[in-house]
């Protein structure tokens, strides 16, 4: 339930919220002398109503300004009256003749395989919206030929892993905010919305029946490819009443084929993502448009695109990761940098594990800043430069050995430092993937 | 075959190639006197490889700029050994007791009913390309999970219109058009290419098949969607090495609800096209991120979103449609005026064909410029803004009676004239289209 969403504070997102509601009702509060959380803890369940009130008059920009848009997902996630139910989830399992055989791990790739299994969910708000969870045999699936999927991309997706541990017991990593960025992407493609909590319980149960899928050995994992499409059988730009959540697993290896390091081309001609736009969104649309540049990159032997924007040529992403600089700063201090969630660049659930990860040790300052092309050639030339490397789920890290831009190649020696950064990024990173370490980013499939 | 196309001189694109081909070869030509187009295609047929090698060796860039890109697709359009064939059309009739009733003209409304039968075209590599086409039963569409489509928008359609005429004799409007810009949007999309003339005949029989379906009564027409979507089951953002290249038929009266005049809202804040993207191709990936926004406009009753562009507010795009104003200059004379194809405009058919029909009549001017607010804000304070229409091939054309700008709104007097130029232009269009008068822009299906 909301209230309950509301209430704890075990999360920084639930915290950054009363700060919030504070900051918006200050004049109206009583001054505040002990645990700022608990207080507004407090006062926030008893105002509840004024907040609720205050945000529906509000308008959608001054809502957007104070993060309020984004409570609206989380109190969407948590509300009984428009989700699907793990409960509800009817199972249908393979004949057993009919199971596939599983591949070698060395043979995995990236997104090649698929497990005997998927998970459906239609929702059609003629007959109340969401229906019944079901898991079913891995299938085709039929589509009308009008689908908005197939014509108006309407459509959006989510990837996250499972991983077998040292303990043999499988783990997802951080599904709560994979949950979260599916339910703000459907918000702006115009699909139904649905408690996270809920999809999870489907996508463990999933897991669990293709667990002998899980591959065995570090470096590989299962990935969970949720998706959202719109199925309205008519044509016409406008919102989808019809809509199929639905969850493939496959298992994977590296999603670069060899797993050394990749070279990158940065063209300031391509834009990715731009202000007023849904470049911060996993959305389908997204993704389409990037193919031409990657082959451009493809056909110069880059192995992937530096998207940059704006006249100063700030990094954004590359290819479909996050990138981050791992370099000296002028006083001569060690800085791990990252672009800011300034709507160009997608949240990145591998990104911010990276930035709170790193905050903690306290080993080098961490920064989420603007970084420009002009800034990456200054800290080469002055030998500033240390590393840089792209994150995502699919490849959790990848150390990028050159960016090619305007027709000159910046060689970058990420890999030629005895312990680099982003060697030890990946490390701990894996070490609570696979069940080295207990930690609450990793939760044991039961 | 590639130096057909090249030699002909029957079009203006192919005359406009050999001018830019002269100039880019100027230094080595010898001195031209008279007929310059029979010299330059003589020329060009001598120096054929050299052009290729030529071309080839420019950059991408150098290619644009010249154009040369653009040859590239009518070569493709033409290459025997790059696409399918009418000839090998394969026929499948729906059994005559399933055959759909068909609405009333007065229920049509647009993309809400389809006809008997649908048109399929698969693409494989790995199968050397191009399959057989098949006319086939109106059909749900089978897909891999994994179709990129569903993932990551590989996708592109087309829209055209079938009239019956007068004559009963049924016409189709400028189809070589849609297929140049199919061909155009496969390209940035990584999709397979084809020659339009193959498609044009296809369609022409699939349109003939199910020729009942083309409705009685001016206003309402037949719309044929092909659509082209990337369908491998491969996760990864990369090219799609299949694809499906299909046609549905939908009998359609009016895209707008109500025949009347449209509103629109316009804000700074939501863009839809941005220099570097891919905003003047017919991609699926530029209609979803709009949802979001057209939802906004009609939560403040407005039809359609009137997309803006860069800090002085450009006038790019109305919905779905593209942009006209008809005003009084500053010397009292009469312009119909448009935003010019500057990559963030889709270059509509029913643009073009108002562009050229109004330069015909020399009734008023006709110009491709930028638009900002404050020239329509001028014009209209100044009462010299007359008309603001929209076009497009689902709606032709749309009054706009007001819009909606930053908490204002400007009323625009477009219906209140006793006989507008929205009006002479969509009676003209009408007038081809149902056959009242003999145009090469309608072609009778035979």
């Amino acid at each position: 339930m909301a209230k309950t969403a509301l209430c704890s504070d075990d999360s920084f997102s639930s915290y950054s919220f009363f700060i919030e509601a504070l900051d918006l009702f200050s004049s109206s509060l009583p001054s505040i002398e002990k645990s700022p959380v608990e207080c507004a803890c407090k006062w926030v369940l008893r105002h509840q109503h004024k907040l609720k009130q205050a945000a529906r008059s509000c308008s959608l920009k001054v809502k957007e300004a104070l993060g309020l848009e984004d409570r609206h997902f989380d109190q969407v996630e948590t509300d009984s009256e428009v989700t699907f139910r793990y409960r509800d989830l009817e199972t249908q399992l393979t004949e057993p003749d009919r199971l596939r055989s599983k591949p070698e791990v060395s043979d995995l790739g990236f997104g090649k395989f698929f497990t005997d299994h998927m998970l459906k969910i239609y929702y059609h708000s003629q007959l109340g919206g969401w229906q019944r969870p079901m898991l079913v045999p891995f299938e085709n699936i039929s589509l009308h030929p009008a689908a908005k999927v197939l014509h108006y991309a309407i459509e959006l997706f989510e990837g996250l892993k499972a991983y077998r541990g040292v303990d043999e017991k499988i783990r997802i990593f951080r599904p709560e905010l994979n949950m979260r960025r599916m339910n703000k992407s459907a918000v702006t493609a115009g699909l139904p919305t649905f408690d996270g909590h809920e999809l999870i319980k489907c996508l463990n149960r999933l897991v669990q029946v293709d667990q002998e899928w899980v591959p065995h050995g570090e470096g590989s994992s299962l990935y969970l490819r949720p998706s959202l499409i719109g199925i309205d059988g008519t044509l016409g730009v406008v919102q989808s009443d019809s809509a199929l959540l639905y969850t493939i697993l496959c298992p994977v290896g590296n999603y670069f084929k060899n797993n050394s390091s990749i070279s990158l081309l940065a063209d300031p001609a391509f834009i990715r993502s731009w202000p007023g736009g849904c470049g911060d969104q996993k959305m389908g649309s997204n993704y389409g448009p990037t193919i031409r540049v990657q082959r451009i990159a493809n056909g110069k032997g880059r192995h992937q695109v530096l998207w940059l924007y704006g006249p100063d040529h700030q990094l954004t992403e590359a290819g479909t990761m996050n990138i981050f600089l791992f370099h000296i700063d002028e006083n001569g201090e060690k800085v791990l940098a990252t672009p800011p969630l300034n709507g160009l660049i997608l949240p990145g659930i591998i990104r911010q594990s990276i930035i709170e990860m790193c905050a903690e040790w306290k080993e080098f300052r961490v920064e989420e800043r603007v970084i420009t092309m002009n800034d990456v050639i200054k800290l080469k030339n002055t030998d500033r430069l240390l590393e840089v490397f792209g994150s995502g789920t699919a490849c959790i890290i990848s150390p990028v050995s050159a960016i090619e831009y305007q027709d000159a190649v910046i060689d970058i020696p990420t890999t030629e430092h005895s312990y680099p950064v982003y060697k030890k990024i990946k490390e701990n990173l894996e070490a609570i993937q696979y069940g080295h370490i207990k930690h609450p980013w990793a939760q044991p499939i039961e």
